[in-house]
């Protein structure tokens, strides 16, 4: 084994850069021994150095990050700050100066990912980021390695582990959102301000990296369609419960059927009870994926915190660290198919609609005939009165989001449609 | 993009073969793009060459796979035939002869995989064998890479696919074992001789491969304890559905709570019906893995068939002509731990008990004393009369399985306990 270590530079000390470094130092010898060479941490880049960290020497804080990264001496650097800068501009200098890169930052991923793996090849660096989909659940490289055999036709997965938590309350207790949300931001699930993950903006990101690695193309967190939960009701549930389903807040990415486009896309919809990902309870995260030959795989397991995001980064430090002793580097960008990333309005699926009508003869007749006018196919209708109001619940055939929402225009202009109280996706059929 | 092909040697084309054979000329543009290089089928070892093999050219076919993997134009070998010999020796002779190779024999693996790895190690290439265990499912791959940086505690999984069909086809019918075993040889998921799947062979092999994987440390066939599933009956069944479980075959690999040892075993199980195995449905396989930090994860997805095990293969070939273009090997054997293997009796678990024993009173009172004198701790005890006979069904604190075999050893001598109808483990809360 060589003596002389490998040189680590940690850019940020917070929930995830601390587990890193402390495993880094309880597990050294292991480490080693995995790698074939010692690792060192050889600076740590902070934002407030006078904050006392627990079994990281003083001497290696630094609140001057790009000269950590310029050192010219460190062999990888792990970025762990996110957000976009100076993230961004830390991890081209790492590059610029000899360093590989060990990331987590989902958002910086998802806008230019292309940009940063170009400059990783460009210095013949490693650009890893296991850490930044999915926290501690080995999705990236089984995507990018162990299916790098085979075609991959669909990712569907639960991958915020916020928004899975307030849902599987709303589910299990019959809270609404607000009342949901306020337990999971007391129990620390949800931070002050959730609006990254319950808008969706953080499952878009992740749908944006896992379309791009899926189907070895470029995707960027705009091309992702995005629908957040908020507006996910009591009611929903209850309509959800009828139909033998419950509701998720998906990231799905999909290879057209014809192959050549691709869509990605994050919203809340209903899943069968049935489906595996139905019964992924709390926080924790679950990817489905569905190949031409492997069939459905799922990988399942915690999506956030510190510890099992550490895990995650330190798996892709140690295959950093063997490609620099090998001096090769790993699988880097694979965009060759280029697929375009098609629009929301050519996604094809189920939806789950529930109008408010007036209760008299030739109401159904009216929707259905907007329906068939668009082209969508309805399943069933269910038709409940009350108080001279009534409710009809229409569950289509797969027709595409544009059909859908043409027809959901158009009824909205019938007389006799009150109101449309609710459209959600049915998916996982 | 080189231009220049990566020869591929195919060893056995059957059932994997085949489809390892279609999908590298069906997808060759896609390899090609993943790789960095075309690969070429320049082989393929058959015993019966006159079978038509649709879209392999009969050119390739040879009876003489010994001289097909000393040609020493091979860049990989894809060794799919199984059992011991001739594989183990034409895998050697690729080795010397220059090539990397991608396996899928677990049987092999399981008996010799520190010689093979040590082979592969010496002549500079690579050994890779994701097929070996569960199929299509990455797990390989996430062990020795992702988890490089994490420590193990514990694997635990359904990892045959014939026996877990068997027994939710028992567990959602009432059916008894044979019953059940003739529609899974009805459909093919059971063989003509069914003992490698039935009496445990097939999982051992592979908890033997995923305890050396997960603990860094060498574990064989001989080192894994083995019971089969034909024993388990309808009533067992019934016991299970009392205590809110059902029953799977599973294969554990742990560490001991000091660290300083592993067991490795394969047997059948009660586990919770609240623990994602237990809704592992058919033939799927699917591996819970317990880390120190990322804490719970599972794979789950198909554990066997042609494409399923071909995805797998194939994720193995690129990535192994990718290190082959790189100049560079992938992780070898991880063996640095050496932690000593130890025997059943010193596994800790719970136990789920039924004893036949005379209805009158005092029985309670000397079974109890029993499972004290052996300091097995009793959680439930449920007794049924039946005709002057009577039924004791005990659950039992964690307990080791030399001191629970203590107990039942002293059962039966009681005068008063007729029989010990079952014992089976209780695992997974």
């Amino acid at each position: 084994m060589r003596t002389r270590p490998l040189k680590v530079a940690l850019l940020g000390c917070g929930v995830v850069g601390s587990e890193v470094a402390r495993i880094m130092t309880t597990h050294a010898d292991d480490l080693a021994q995995r790698i074939g060479a010692p690792v060192e941490l050889a600076g740590v880049a902070v934002r407030r150095p006078s904050k006392v960290r627990e079994g990281i020497d003083p001497a290696l804080v630094t609140t001057d990050a790009t000269a950590l990264v310029k050192r010219g001496d460190i062999d990888v650097v792990v970025e762990v700050i996110g957000g976009i800068e100076p993230a961004r501009s830390l991890i081209t200098a790492a590059f610029e100066h000899g360093a590989s890169v060990v990331s987590a930052n989902k958002a910086l991923l998802a806008q230019d990912g292309a940009a940063l793996h170009a400059a990783a090849e460009e210095h013949g660096r490693d650009l890893y980021y296991e850490a930044a989909v999915a926290g501690a659940i080995p999705l990236i490289r089984p995507l990018r390695e162990s299916l790098a055999g085979d075609k991959v036709n669909r990712v569907l997965g639960i991958v915020n582990g916020t928004t899975n938590f307030i849902l599987d309350k709303m589910d299990s207790t019959g809270a609404g959102y607000q009342e949901a949300l306020d337990e999971a931001t007391a129990l620390g699930y949800a931070e002050a301000d959730p609006t990254a993950d319950v808008e969706g903006f953080d499952a878009a990101a992740k749908a944006a990296i896992l379309a791009g690695i899926a189907f070895h193309t470029r995707a960027r967190l705009d091309d992702v369609y995005r629908e957040g939960m908020t507006e996910v009701t009591a009611a929903d549930f209850r309509s959800a419960k009828e139909m033998g389903c419950t509701i998720k807040l998906l990231a799905i990415c999909e290879r057209s059927k014809d192959g050549a486009s691709v869509t990605a896309r994050v919203h809340p919809a209903m899943i069968p009870l049935t489906h595996p990902l139905a019964s992924v309870r709390g926080a924790y995260n679950a990817v489905f994926v569905e190949s031409d030959a492997a069939g459905q795989l799922m990988f399942y397991g915690p999506g956030a915190g510190g510890a099992p995001t550490a895990s995650a980064v330190l798996g892709d430090l140690v295959a950093v660290c063997r490609n620099r002793l090998n001096g090769a580097t790993g699988p880097g960008e694979s965009a060759y198919a280029a697929l375009p990333v098609s629009p929301m309005g050519e996604v094809v699926t189920r939806y789950h609609i529930s109008l408010d009508v007036a209760d008299k003869p030739g109401v159904l007749a009216q929707v259905a005939t907007v329906f068939a006018e668009h082209g969508v196919s309805i399943d069933t209708v269910r038709q409940q009165g009350k108080d001279g109001e009534a409710s009809l619940v229409v569950v289509t055939h797969r027709a595409s989001d544009a059909s859908l929402s043409g027809t959901v225009e158009a009824l909205r202009k019938l007389d006799t449609v009150r109101g449309v109280a609710s459209i959600m996706r049915v998916e996982g059929e």
